[in-house]
């Protein structure tokens, strides 16, 4: 097979994300045009037999499929805009993180530009673009995800269209994407306790992804009960939380660890023990933070 | 094999994890004491073949091991004050949760009654009682780990003995442990974000699940660069994730969620940032939740 049976792209942003992107298509075999407002960062594609274009314009008109890769929806509407006619009859894709409001603002310009959209998201770093395995969602058009599935396919085995809305794979990006902070955190905690009694972090990563994996077990019947609105089939009570944050307190206290970022989460406890549902199971936390009836 | 085999094991405590501890034993065959503050609970594992001890002293008496599965550690201390007596020359094993401090002081109490001690964690749910994979560790008197290993082992074929400092199972409990409350809430916040938009939480289970993965795939790498105080090579940089924390807030606002519980998060982000560790590795908070050189 040679590169003119595959649909060339073009890709906008060479960051970390878009030079992994770039690349991808390149192995790929696909004729691939990238842009960059600093253009010296096209150079290593370029070897590797892409085509560097002089403006985002010639970029987007080189293509029947433009992905971009910048930092924000905004940058991506910013830098697109002087392609404007370029744009129309063509597919936009953009593989930016942010907030479900700007997919749904840029879906609206990209439509006033004639262009067809779909807004994805890779919940993965750099290095697995590619993989057989990778996961990318995207929300938006359907028929640009028929077109060029083939072709996205490349960017990851696990490749999704969750729907029509164009700020569906934003929302998935959002509502996954909030457990890593939070997760990230305490195991930096438990780390710093480790070493705060003269032990290795590295003694617990074997313990900590076996706990991973218990807490990726119990997530099907979480939602579940989220999903019902009934928390009643305790396995893990709020009541059992509470109580296991007094001894997160004692231990933070004995070792000496800033403990301030978990305040807030022995608080929803509290509340949703208050809320009555003390013996309920710990899903129901998600009732106190759903958004309030008016 | 007949239960002659075995070693005659002792459980006090049969709540939810105790009762699953004695029914374990039962299944492999060891000869099985059991006693517990409300008499009544012993029924059904009397029903399968457990002796039910009248008086905690009685229950020490009947095995050479005993195994304590009550709330906490005072609890079991103030359960076995009557025992006192029979604990001299038996190995007590306690599988509560706490905080490292009650370890060291239960250790010193079952000293002082001339028990030889070890301190364990189930790091699983009762459900989980004698699978292959169930993790338990224990820290504590290594004789009583030689002596008991293989009746140990009926709990959970990952049975670790970590030390012979009776609060390394607490220590390391606590450490691993710390994830679970934020990595919950933070899949809560997803699933209410989704179910404001009319969409289900079980939708986002099998991308969790992933994400999940994806998080426990990095922890290595968290490790070694928390171990060396060394996060210069900066896969997703505090910066980056500061970025992130702008589009959280905007989507809780978009969607009405109660963020309160991140806003500490966000503040860890920031004190790293402002400690010059912006453009380092996230794994870099662990500089600020440490303890302060005094
Ligand atoms: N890196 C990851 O692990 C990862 C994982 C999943 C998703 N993402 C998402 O992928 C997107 C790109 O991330 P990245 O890691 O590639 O970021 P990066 O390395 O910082 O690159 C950002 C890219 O955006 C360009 N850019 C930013 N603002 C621009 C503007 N106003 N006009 C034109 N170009 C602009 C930059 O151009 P210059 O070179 O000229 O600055 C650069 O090409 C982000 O939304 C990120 O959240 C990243
Ligand atoms: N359940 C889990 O998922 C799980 C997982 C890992 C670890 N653990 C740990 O295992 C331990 C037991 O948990 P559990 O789920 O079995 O709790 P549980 O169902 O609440 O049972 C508590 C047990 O402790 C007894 N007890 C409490 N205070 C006592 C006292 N002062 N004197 C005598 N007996 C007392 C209770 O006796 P009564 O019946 O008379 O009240 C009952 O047998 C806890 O430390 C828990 O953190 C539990």
């Amino acid at each position: 097979m040679n590169a003119y049976d595959r649909t060339p792209v073009t890709v906008l942003g060479l960051g970390s994300m878009g030079a992994a992107v770039a690349g991808a298509f390149l192995d790929a075999g696909h004729p691939t045009t990238v842009w960059n407002r600093t253009a010296a960062k096209a150079a290593p594609l370029v070897e590797r037999g892409a085509i560097q274009a002089a403006t985002v314009a010639e970029a987007v008109a080189a293509s029947p499929l433009t992905i971009s890769v910048l930092t924000t929806f905004e940058d991506t509407r910013a830098a697109l805009e002087p392609a404007g006619a370029a744009l129309a009859g063509r597919a936009l894709v953009t593989l930016n993180s942010g907030a479900p409001e700007g997919a749904r603002r840029t879906a609206e310009w990209a439509a006033g530009h004639g262009a067809r959209f779909l807004a994805g998201a890779i919940k993965n770093v750099p290095a697995a673009v590619g993989a057989p395995d990778t996961l990318l969602y995207y929300g938006g058009d359907k028929g640009v995800f028929a077109d060029h599935e083939a072709t996205l396919r490349v960017l990851g085995g696990d490749t999704v269209h969750l729907g029509e809305e164009p700020d569906l794979a934003a929302l998935y990006e959002m509502s996954v994407g909030a457990t890593l902070l939070p997760a990230l955190v305490g195991f930096f905690h438990g780390a710093a306790g480790l070493r705060a009694r003269g032990l290795e972090a590295r003694s617990m990563v074997r313990f900590s992804v076996k706990w991973l994996e218990m807490i990726a077990s119990i997530l099907p019947v979480l939602a579940e009960q989220i999903d019902a609105g009934d928390h009643g089939d305790a396995f893990s009570s709020v009541n059992l939380f509470l109580a296991g944050a007094d001894e997160e307190r004692e231990f933070s206290r004995e070792l000496g660890l800033d403990d301030a970022w978990m305040a807030p989460l022995h608080d929803l406890l509290r509340r949703a023990a208050e809320a009555g549902y003390g013996e309920h199971n710990i899903s129901a936390l998600t009732e106190v933070i759903k958004p309030k009836a008016a």
